[in-house]
């Protein structure tokens, strides 16, 4: 493995499209949520007791900027951001920037990781990423950065079912 | 695209091994949820006004269920739950079956399921799904098989991100 005949008809750069289009239409979606939600219902909790939206959308922006060292592109750019919304539960008392800031994060983190990822080469994504160890990754080589991307993809996810609740009910 | 130098480091079974890897950690998940939650919090609604997670367990056999024929790998196991559990909405007044009967659903729906996608040949995940026409394949061809597999691996993350809200808050 790979056949020269299964080569033939797998076509690379459209996994790697296919891969791109997955990613962008998760961030897409926090952005679109983002667009059409009021910064005074981002400060509620998505349900009682549980996380407040500006928490949870401190949380994609510094998961998502975690993305650049973990698939080798580079340090992070807001990396005070970790402490505040990865270590530390929500209302511990710790100041959060306001959410015009945090909207500005998500849109920088998203571009230039989106940049990143585009000119990645399509082999790329099978490669080791960097929170495996080269002797673990020989053993289990799935650990990669196409793994790495999914599950991140599923992580938006898991928190926009959260913020959704933020909405109105409908009747 | 795709050349002869990229396509000797391209891994093709391992390709389709870290989709499978992805896809079954996302089914896993909600497994292991259902294994450690009692049917009576499951009756709860998973915040105030919002869908029960006996819904939203339907709702995920019922739509991981649609993966055979939208996939071309055979008829749905279950095709009366589409009704109940995505076409219309909670608390509706419809009859679900016991959760008992859920739980022995989703294991035999994700079981045949990973059966036959462990089969698939790594080529094929590139190919149309079908609720594409070939028409319009031909302009769009990232939606293909892979693009609905992670879909669907991220609309299971969106629905957990909710269930989670039925265990009980930590202090």
């Amino acid at each position: 493995m790979p056949t020269a005949t299964s080569n033939a008809v797998f076509d690379l750069a459209l996994f790697s499209k296919t891969i791109m289009k997955s990613w962008t239409l998760q961030v897409s979606r926090i952005t679109d949520f983002l667009a059409t939600t009021s910064d005074e219902v981002l400060q509620n909790e998505t349900a009682p007791g549980r996380n407040t939206g500006i928490y949870l959308i401190g949380h994609l922006i510094a998961t998502n900027d975690g993305l650049f060292p973990l698939l080798g592109l580079g340090d992070k750019m807001f990396p005070d951001l970790a402490k505040v919304f990865v270590s530390t539960p929500d209302k511990s008392g710790l100041e959060y920037p306001s959410i015009a800031t945090l909207k500005k994060y998500w849109s920088d983190v998203n571009e230039k990781l989106t940049e990143h990822l585009t000119n990645m080469e399509p082999e790329e994504w099978l490669g080791r990423h960097e929170a495996v160890t080269p002797e673990d990754f020989e053993k289990e080589p799935h650990r990669n950065k196409l793994n790495v991307i999914i599950s991140r993809a599923t992580h938006l996810s898991y928190h926009l079912g959260q913020l959704i609740y933020l909405r109105e009910k409908k009747a």
